[in-house]
Formats: structure tokens, C-alpha cells, sequence
């Protein structure tokens, strides 16, 4: 069962998608063969990299390509002039004939590469352009994204999506937690997700919780807060050892400040503890970090140590997280040594609220004690840069290379069907990307080979490869998938490996290395003959 | 049925509303009566206004509301060490006992007004939390900048959503597309929305149309392409008609350019005319709008012109949108006199491309003759401000009023429960918002009303409103939807009605006007005592 199984279906269309295979099938070029190929044209949020992502949704939507008997009944009402056989047809069509070529999810990639290379009959490959944008489009951007969270972080922090709230919808929120997951998050707070993906699914509690304890209601409540003692099963109050706690550790001053800390937030903590002994992770800050959640969080944690559990951590998602981080760390520093509790100097400090990017890079900068983010709205909008901006275009017809032309040189494709090599240099870092003529032989190891910038005529290198990587594969053709997907643990594994495999300086978030997409030779002449023989001739006498 | 179904169910949320639920429930304070407010903080899109979206979802999120059996099952096993008689609970659990007042959807909204106030018991609107918050939160946002694009284009232009290929997923852009025609838009290419929620749906063809036409054998298969008169009953070859005008037409010199157009998209225009003779309308910058595209339409269009069909007009998708579009408007402009074709002044120009809000206001500063705009990227990932930040707090449990304290002002709850009164003044314009304590009596009609800024103790005025509207109304209850949401097109009658009452300084882009939302005397010294008493005293010395 899939969250999205009810939508990704055939009518999740562009309306022009369904006219244009009305008009070709009335012109009787719906069955020529098209080759169309997906691709983006710049990196997103200034970078030089993206991650693939999206494929096996792709391949699910071709395996179940089909319109449905009420979806033919609303096309007919939507367009009343169309022919009855057209409708048959429609009605009759299924991905079969696809073959779907790709470069394998989770890869890293660059502009201009063919992510996905779709083949077959012209009206039905027009068909699916729009839900492959859409599968394709948000799942590579909220990937890279975070992605590029894990690099500002560093590969220890837990790093946990937080942005269901968030989201486009519910729909969103679903593939928001799931390409973060693939993209190299740790979890996600979406129970949906966790369920449907088996994403490790974190959380505690939010200041709605502390706020219910200070009515006298809430307080009374906890009078008989009993807890079991992990090993020797006696029962302790956990409210009266908590009281007594928090007045040890004042008078032993253990904290900077010596306020009496807030009632109602020392019994929220008792109620979530007593309900959880194993997982105490305190939100901190909904009066006031140092005044009052640091010490009735440690109040708590030590009366839990006297029940032989051991508290998590803490939470803080207001304020000046770098300094209440490090204030907070010092504090657990002290309390360990006082008391002889060396697993209390590693509790976890967690740190929400509103973060991107340039957050964590700052945090990085004045220095902290976090070790794990909670990350909701830029996650999962990708404030920087909400659109990826992948497109599908016609690169070949009737098996003839064709060419979209524009004044913008960058909007100009690279035509027909090529084959697209990674080649890796000798300390493993892949050098560049090569694209080739469908029908030339790839490059070998240790062979010179010539590549070109496929638009710039003076940009050219000699590589001799170390390794030479063919990208694409057939994933789907002859009506069956060709290629399973390997599951999300494995995709979240192979995106870490292609980051650690990328040079640092193409990574790197100010003034990163543009990573090279070059074409052969052979693929430079045959795309600027096709070019000129294409281009209008302006007359300016 | 609704693409949404398969989704918005309880699991749909973060997982600490569970762990919530599980310690609420374990310390026995599940059942307490709380109430919730939904609001955000700040307008939108630097904005002062927002429109209010997504209640019927809610609704129907709320009529559904149960845990299958399979959640529960998930849940079992995520929380391991949880009593079994919490799952029997969450088992059973449905929304009956919730009570959810609201603003009505498809109203003009501001910061810090409840749009919803959920009562229940505490457990339970915890519970709800998430997807109420990830209901309203995007489809408020998408309907405001809707609002805005259609402000900024005026009331005549046609907007067209065409933004699913970059949208959040699949149900990402069917929320996109329902809540942009919702916020004022007249149309989707998004065919899946058309079916579910009978949005009028618009499209017609792509580049890759156009260039699938540069083969031979695309070209090839238009010899015959007869079309039969829409009065007589002739039969014409469209073909050789179409390439008969644009000589006539060339000869005649109706274009800017003497340029011989491109063969390969006169064939795809007039593939798709006799495919589509009532509804043609041309994308004319595959190769050059002025030198190719615009030649080749209006030949095309003069060809059904002989065959008794009107053209509908042409989209330009790239280059001077300004320019282009004074450029084809003249040149239709001199066919519509030189043939005596009126309606041939009035074609349609569309136009698409990476629009925003600030590229219409640009667009009108220079002077254009656009008359319809395609919208995607822009639109649907709201680019400017992707999320609304929509909050869900705590106001009151146990029947006692509660705040949420804040070093930031702006973060500090209204507590309570509150009545919300629009008061409109002579000229029919709102004035201003105002909240009272439940049991405070109406403003009236004619009586001057003291309405105070809620934390700047200065700021007061007194007011005497010429019309008082009680902006809340109860929509769930007692297990019953109490009040049934208006359909689509109703609501999005309501935006346009709503917008058009609000004054324009508070509406226009360059600095706009806040509006006030104010609170009675009494709930401002209410709210001040409850803070004080809340309020930490720091300790200098």
C-alpha cells in the first residue's frame, strides 16, 4: 500500500498532453517513434550538484499506465468535437511499448544530463511527460536539499525531517519525508512515512504538552506518579524524587541561574518521563532555557537515574541556539562529573526552529554543542529554490535526431540518443561526464579521449580515464520492469557514497567548482551541423 | 471520490502528537476540555492580507478520523513499551467529541485571528494537530498568492495554473490547482484536478509538437488533411489552404518580417487545426515568434477562416513578452481590417514562462497586449514565501485560560476563548478586526467601541462600525458536519467578493496598509494580567 497510489494515474496530466495525442493520433503520427529526454538545466540552491531522485516512482506509474473507464467518460465530456475511436484507443493504451532508459536513482548528476531517456510511440511518451516532471522534479530538489543539509552538518549529527506542517499538502509531506530520507536524513516526525517506508520515525513533545500541566488539573494528576525501577523493580515517585532533585541540584548550584524553576513544566516533564523512562527527551524552552526547562529537565533525568533509566537529552527550538547549546553542555559536563555520571556528559542536544542552510553553517562558525537538527519549512520547500525546473524534450523523430533551437543558448538540446559515460580519475573522484553518438565506442581506461563543451567551441580536454562508468540503464521496456529498485536504506546509502566520492570543492557551498558535462567529438559536429541547418538566417538589408 | 482519500488519515501526523497521546493518557489528563487556536503570524508575500483555505478538507479530515487497524498495529510496534489499553483507546477514537469553529473558507484573514478553534478533549485535538496545521497551511498560501496574481493582472485577464510538473508531488499540485482557482484563477492544465473538483481545464500543445512535425514523415502525413465547412459542408485541404494564405499573406506584407516561416510548424499548426478547427490556438516560439510563429498562425488561422472556423489565438512561451505580444496584436490588428475579419482583432494572446507577480507589474509598466497569463512554477511553489507558518496553540485547558510566554513579542498567545467581530464601516470596507472574551456582550451597530492593539498599550481607538459580522461559525459538533462547505466555484465567488471589499492601500504591493486586528478592553487587561502572572522576574543582582 502507497499514499500515492490513488493519484499517480494517467489523468495526472497536462490538458495540452491530451490534445496533442488527439492531433497526432488525427494526423496518424501517434505511432512514430519518439525519443524524448528528462533533464534540468542549472543545479539548484547555487550549487554545482543535484541527486537523482524519484526513478521508482517513475517505473510504478508506467506499470500501471492505463486510463480508466470514468477518466475516458471525462475526456470525452472535455472534448466533444474528438473522434469516438479516439477513445478506444486511449482506452486501450498502456506503457508497453515504453522502453525507459535511466541513470540509477540516487545518483549524483549535473545539468544537461538525460536523467531519464523515455522511447516509444510519439503520443503515448507525450503522455507521460508531465507525471514524470512532477515524480522526477520535487524528489531530486528536496533530495539535494537534504543532501546538501548533511554536508553543513557533517556525517555525525542526527539530522531528523520535521515539515509535514509544512508541506504542499498531505501528499507533499509524504515525499518530502521520503526523498529527505533518501537524501541522507536520519528520520523523519511523519508517522505516515514511517509506516509506508519504513522510515525511523522520531519525537517527543511540543509546548502544547508543558503548557497543559500548569492548570492545577494537570499538576494533580501526577500526585501518584509511580515508576518501576528498570533492574530492581521497586516503585518509586517519580514527581517527589524529581522535587527533591531539583532542589539538590540548585543548591549545588549546577546551573546558571538560581531561579525557581516553572511547576508546570517540572510535572510535564514528570508525566512524559513516568510515560516514557527509556526515551526522556525534554523540549526546554517554553518559558525559558537557563531560568527554568534546563533545570527541571535535569530534575528529572537524575530522578530517572535513581529509577536506573537514563534520560536522552533535550530539545531547544527558540532563542540563540549556538549559546543555550553550549550553556546546556556545560551544565550536563558538570552534573556527570559531580555525580559520577559519565553517560550524562553525551545527552543529546537537539535544536529546532526555522533552520536552513546558512543556519547550521553559522552554528558551525560560533561554535556549539548540537548533535541533532530538527528541520521542517526549509527542508521540505526548499525556500532557496521551491522548482528543480527538469524538462522533457524531443530529441529524435521517426529516428531522426531533432534540435529545440532558442535565442538562449542554454535552452538549446543536445539532440538524438546518446550514450553518457562517467569517467573517474585515479584517486576515485569522477572527473567528468561524457556524451556520445548512440553508435560510437565507448571511451576505454587509459585511452586518451577528447571531450568538448558542448556549446563553448574553445573549451576542450583531453581525459584519460581510470574508470569508465556507463549511466544509463533500461528500467523499464516490453511491458515489464527490467530493473527493480533497490529499497530506501539502500538509495539513502548509495547517495552517501556518491557524496563522499565527489570533490570537495565541486560540494563546497561558496564558489563550488562547476562539475564538467561534456560531449564527443563526433557529438559536438553532428549537434552544430544539425544546429545551422536548423537556425533562421536573419537579413538585416 | 477525491485524489486526497487515499491520505489524510490520523497517521498523517508527527509522531509526538502520539507520544503526546500516550503521555497525556498516562497521566490521565487525556480527557481535560482544551482548546486550540489556529493562526499565523505573519501575511504573506510581504503582504497584508491572506485568504483563508483548506476548512472543508479539514472537515472532512475530522468526519473520517479513525485509526485502522493496521495504523494501530504500526504504532504498537513503534512504541513498544506502551500499555495495551492505550491502543484499545486509540482504537476506538473518532472525532465526535470535537468541536471545530472556523472563519468561513474564502475569507480575507490577518495575523493572530483564530481562523480555527478546536475544542475537545486534550488527547484528541492534539491528535489533530498536523493535518489541520498541513491542511490550511499551503492551501492559504497558494489562494493569497492566486489573490495576488489576479490583483495584479485585473479582473479581465484569464489566469491559467499550469504548474503540476513542478509542484510537491502529485496531491502537491492537485492542492495547487484547487486552491489557485479557489483564490481566483479561471483555470488548470491539470486534468486530474478538472475531474475531481470540475475546475475548468486548458491546454493545447507543446514545442515537442511542433518539432515532432520537422520530419518528413510528419510532414508526410498532412497531404490529406481535409477539413469539412462548419455551415456548407465542403470539404477543403487545409494544407494546401494554409500554405496558399501565408503566400497571400507575405505578399500582402502583414508582418514585420518577409522571412519564409518554418514548413515543419506550419504542418504542426495545421495538424492541430483540423484536429481542433473551434479551438486553435498556436504556441508560436518553437523557432522565432516574429520571423516564423506568427506567419504561420495566421495563416493557419485565415485557412479555417475559409472553412467557416474562428482561431482562438496564440500562447508565446519565451523571449520580450511585452514586445512580442504589441508586435502580433498589430498584426492582427491589420488582418482584421485588410480581410474585414473583426474577431481577428480580438485573438487571444497567451503567455507563459516563469511569470511572477513581479514580471505581470513589469509586464503592465511597459505596456503590453496580453489577455491571458499561464502560471506554474511561480504559482504553486510560492516561490517568494513557500509556507505560511500556520501555528496550532494551546489557549485554554481545563476550562482555565493559558498563554504561551515568548522573549519575542510577536510569539506571545492571545489566551482563551474568543469571539472574533468584523466591524465594516460607512462605505461598506472593513475596518477593523476585534477580539472579546467569550462572554463579553456584541459590538453594536452605532455604538463607539474602544478597540486596543493587543501588546502595544498605546495603540487605541475607538471605533463605531456601521456593520458587525460574528466571524466564527461552529462546522463540526456532536459528530455532525454542522455546517456543509459551499462548492468550489461558490468559494472562489466569495475570494473575488471578499477582495473586492478590501480597501486598496491595505491590497497594493509597494507598501501596504496593515490591517488592525484589535481586542476589547477587557481581554486586553485579561491577557496582561494572565502574562504577568506567567512571566518570569529576572534576577540582576
Amino acid at each position: 500500500m502507497s499514499g500515492l497510489d490513488g493519484v499517480v494515474q494517467p489523468l495526472l496530466t497536462d490538458m495540452y498532453q491530451i490534445t496533442m495525442a488527439y492531433a497526432y493520433w488525427s494526423a496518424g503520427t501517434h505511432a512514430s517513434n519518439a525519443v524524448f529526454d528528462l533533464f534540468f538545466r542549472v543545479n539548484p540552491f547555487h550549487g554545482e550538484f543535484t541527486i537523482f531522485a524519484g526513478l521508482s516512482d517513475c517505473v510504478e506509474f508506467l506499470r500501471k499506465f492505463r486510463f480508466s473507464a470514468s477518466d475516458i467518460e471525462y475526456l470525452k465530456a472535455e472534448l466533444p468535437s474528438a473522434k469516438p475511436e479516439f477513445f478506444e484507443y486511449l482506452a486501450k493504451l498502456t506503457a508497453r511499448e515504453v522502453k525507459l532508459y535511466a541513470i540509477p536513482e540516487g545518483t549524483v548528476v549535473f545539468p544537461r544530463l538525460p536523467l531519464l531517456r523515455v522511447e516509444g510511440p510519439l503520443a503515448l511518451v507525450q503522455l507521460l511527460e508531465t507525471a514524470l516532471l512532477n515524480l522526477i522534479n520535487y524528489a531530486s530538489l528536496v533530495a539535494t536539499n537534504a543532501a546538501r543539509f548533511r554536508l553543513a552538518t557533517g556525517p555525525k549529527a542526527e539530522l531528523l525531517e520535521f515539515g509535514l506542517r509544512r508541506a504542499q499538502g498531505p501528499n507533499g509531506g509524504l515525499s518530502a519525508s521520503k526523498y529527505s530520507y533518501l537524501g541522507g536524513f536520519d528520520g523523519t516526525s511523519n508517522v505516515m512515512a514511517g509506516k509506508l517506508f519504513g522510515i525511523p520515525v522520531r519525537g517527543t513533545h511540543a509546548h502544547a504538552f508543558v503548557m497543559s500541566f500548569a492548570s492545577t488539573s494537570g499538576a494533580a494528576a501526577l500526585q501518584h506518579a509511580t515508576l518501576t525501577h528498570k533492574t530492581t523493580g521497586q516503585k518509586h515517585n517519580l514527581r517527589q524524587l524529581s522535587f527533591k532533585w531539583r532542589d539538590t541540584l540548585l543548591r549545588a548550584s549546577m546551573f546558571e541561574s538560581r531561579s525557581k524553576a516553572n511547576d508546570g513544566e517540572l510535572c510535564a516533564f514528570i508525566s512524559y518521563a513516568s510515560a516514557f523512562p527509556e526515551n526522556f527527551l525534554g523540549l526546554v524552552d517554553t518559558y525559558d532555557v537557563i531560568r527554568s526547562g534546563l533545570i527541571n529537565f535535569c530534575a528529572v533525568a537524575m530522578a530517572l537515574d535513581e529509577c536506573g533509566y537514563r534520560a536522552i537529552g533535550i530539545r531547544i527550538d527558540s532563542g540563540d541556539l549556538a549559546y543555550l547549546s553550549r550553556v546546556s553542555y556545560k551544565c550536563f559536563q558538570s552534573i556527570s562529573s559531580k555525580y559520577n555520571k559519565p553517560y550524562f556528559a553525551d545527552l543529546r542536544i537537539v535544536v529546532s526552529n526555522d533552520i536552513n542552510e546558512e543556519t547550521v553553517i553559522s552554528l558551525n562558525e560560533q561554535g556549539h554543542s548540537i548533535n541533532s537538527y530538527g528541520i521542517g519549512t526549509h527542508l521540505v520547500t526548499c525556500q532557496k529554490q521551491p522548482a528543480l525546473g527538469c524538462v522533457y524534450k524531443l530529441v529524435e523523430i521517426g529516428h531522426e535526431p531533432c534540435i529545440k533551437l532558442s535565442n538562449d543558448i542554454n535552452k538549446v538540446t543536445i539532440p538524438g540518443q546518446k550514450k553518457v559515460y562517467r569517467l573517474y580519475g585515479k584517486d576515485g573522484h569522477p572527473l567528468l561526464d561524457l556524451m556520445q553518438l548512440n553508435d560510437e565506442n565507448p571511451p576505454e581506461v587509459g585511452s586518451k579521449v577528447l571531450c568538448r563543451h558542448p556549446f563553448e567551441e574553445t573549451k576542450r580536454a583531453y581525459v584519460c580515464p581510470n574508470k569508465v562508468e556507463l549511466l544509463h540503464q533500461l528500467y523499464w521496456g516490453d511491458g515489464v520492469v527490467k530493473e527493480h529498485a533497490p529499497d530506501l536504506k539502500k538509495l539513502r546509502d548509495r547517495v552517501l557514497g556518491q557524496m563522499e566520492s565527489l570533490r570537495a570543492d565541486i560540494k563546497r557551498t561558496l564558489n563550488p567548482t562547476p562539475y564538467k558535462v561534456s560531449v564527443s567529438e563526433k557529438l559536438y559536429s553532428f549537434m552544430h551541423d544539425l544546429w545551422l541547418e536548423n537556425a533562421p538566417i536573419g537579413e538585416l538589408c
